[in-house]
């Protein structure tokens, strides 16, 4: 019966629900005025009758994620995209973590903690819910599920064990190094017993890089007027690992630097997305000379890997062997910013957007 | 007693000797006056006493072969080079096919027929002569080992089964596909049950394609205004496996119309080689999305394969299930003009130059 009248309860429940929303389709890299927070009226703190046609779960948000990888669903669809572009007039879609206010579905309650793909909004109907995986209570913050142990720690995971195929001893070498993705690779690659050095666009995250991380050297790549130099100094003998994660002229240079039957892990291309005309590439017939093997992966691929991604890390993490940075930024409203950010480098860490504390 | 007679004769016997020099190094497409032909004046026929600090061999040239990589060596070293520059003032180098005159070695004795790394001129002392394979006589023509059994059939082997991953049913399409290499892989794939293109830059070459080696389809890409358009006509449901002989705007035009999980195998760039500002690659970021593995492959790293290679292709070439087609070049004068023919793509086939017939 308490159950009953609670439900009532929420039946009654309405909150505010506001919604960060794209305007339209762009192709270039994005601007804080591509989206606008929009007032979404009251929502009713429980699952419509009827909706979405199957078990659904309403969420409130609390973390949002700011990745890349957003920004190629911006635009209209291309061939060969791999993923659906957003709606103009819906909300941005992203990972997230949120807390489940009502559910239909009997694998989720509400109190839990959820993690996977979201709205950008206060209030979220996920009609899909197969695709959320629970979180339970413990030591780690909640936002590290969008990041350590989420999908750029997964992207990071799989492209070095699985694509990279390390060997102790290996030079390694990191593009936007202090971001998402490279402050896992760098910390697995030390593991590893390889030799790290990451590049990043700040004095402050080359000191991160070195201080925090512990990679063996690093350096500001904006003030280097020579890449190719500026490698073959910080590696003499060259280069047997590299994770790809802003294409342009560093992948250029980093050609020329790499070691025979050298491998390179494709991941990124940050710097080229939303630039309609491509920074071309020149010294791919490296590849022939060295032998290199360059692969693009996605982490979903490797789907299977996952649980056994977030023991290990899990383990490391408790350890005290990997730390994680983040740049929270505070309030929904905030998502905009946050999110072009990162096309500028103005994040320190993983970019992530509290909505709410709890 | 006869033995020593004989030696005594050759001691004697003299011929002259033409080279084909490279009058210095170039860093463009080569022209048939970077290569001189001189008069070497007479030379002994016979190995001089204490030449090269070991056995040595000296060959009469017979055929001569053309090949993309050696205008590599015709420019100055170059970091990330495989190979070292030849000496401006000597002879072009080149794997040839040349019948023994005289030898220190015990493995080689006068009339053997041997193939391997010689001078471009009519006879040539062989310092290392472990590097030559002597030939059994057969029912195969000579200049063969220097295509079909020779480095460019060795390069299409070990490309096509042990860099594409090839599997039955799969598409695949092949740059220069009349070349020296690009025939032999396009008969490789179809053997394997591939469904099988190639492109050519010549009405001529593509009837080739598909009237002698059975391509399933084929085209001239200087007839194609839209490579792009071209390929999504020719490979509706995409690309699985990429032979890449020529880089360039071709390479562009094929990442865009890959399939998931395809394979891209780099053995040539032909087009870039000898052109100081390459042109760049723009749709590197095909190889994330379609998670293609882009793989740079030298033939020579793969030379325990060589028996079977030989082993295998013989048998093909016997039963009739692969033809091989050379464009023969008749003597050492003509060389320059042959191997400058390569980078207009003036040659049909596999281009050779006939020194001597015995």
């Amino acid at each position: 019966m308490a159950d009953g009248m609670e439900q009532e309860r929420l039946a009654a429940a309405v909150a505010k629900n506001r919604k960060v929303v794209l305007r339209g389709y762009i192709e270039r890299v994005p601007r804080e005025d591509d989206m606008e927070l929009v007032d979404g009226g009251a929502v009713e703190l429980r699952v419509p009758e009827g909706v979405g046609g199957g078990p659904t779960v309403l969420v409130k948000n609390l973390y949002l994620s700011c990745d890349p990888y957003m920004r190629g669903r911006m635009q209209d669809f291309i061939h060969g995209s791999y993923i659906p572009p957003f709606k103009p007039g819906s909300p941005i879609e992203g990972f997230g973590v949120g807390r489940v206010v009502h559910s239909t579905h009997p694998g989720f309650g509400a109190g839990d903690v959820v993690a996977g793909m979201t709205g950008w909004e206060d209030y979220s109907l996920i009609t899909e819910p197969e695709q959320l995986r629970k979180i339970e209570p413990s030591d780690i913050p909640l936002s590290y599920h969008l990041g350590l142990l989420g999908m750029p720690g997964f992207t990071a995971y799989v492209g070095f064990y699985e694509i990279c195929s390390p060997k102790k001893g290996e030079f390694v070498f990191i593009s936007a190094a202090s971001g998402a993705v490279g402050q896992i690779v760098g910390q697995l690659a030390k593991m590893h017993g390889c030799y790290v050095v990451g590049s990043a666009g700040s004095n402050q995250k080359v000191e991160l890089l070195k201080e925090k991380f512990g990679f063996h050297a690093a350096f500001n790549y904006k003030e280097e007027p020579d890449l190719t130099a500026a490698l073959k100094r910080y590696f003499p003998e060259g280069i047997d690992i590299y994770f790809e994660n802003v294409g342009g002229p560093m992948l250029d240079a980093v050609l020329l630097n790499m070691r025979t039957h050298g491998r390179i892990a494709v991941c990124g291309m940050v710097s080229q997305l939303g630039v309609t005309s491509h920074v071309g590439i020149h010294n791919l017939f490296s590849l022939i000379s060295k032998r290199i093997d360059m692969k693009g992966f996605i982490q979903s691929d490797y789907h299977h890997l996952f649980p056994q991604f977030v023991d290990d890390i899990t383990k490391h993490y408790r350890d005290g062997k990997i730390v994680y940075v983040e740049d929270l930024s505070v309030g929904l409203e905030s998502g905009p910013a946050a999110f072009v950010g990162l096309f500028s480098g103005r994040n320190v860490g993983k970019q992530v957007v509290c909505v709410s504390e709890d």
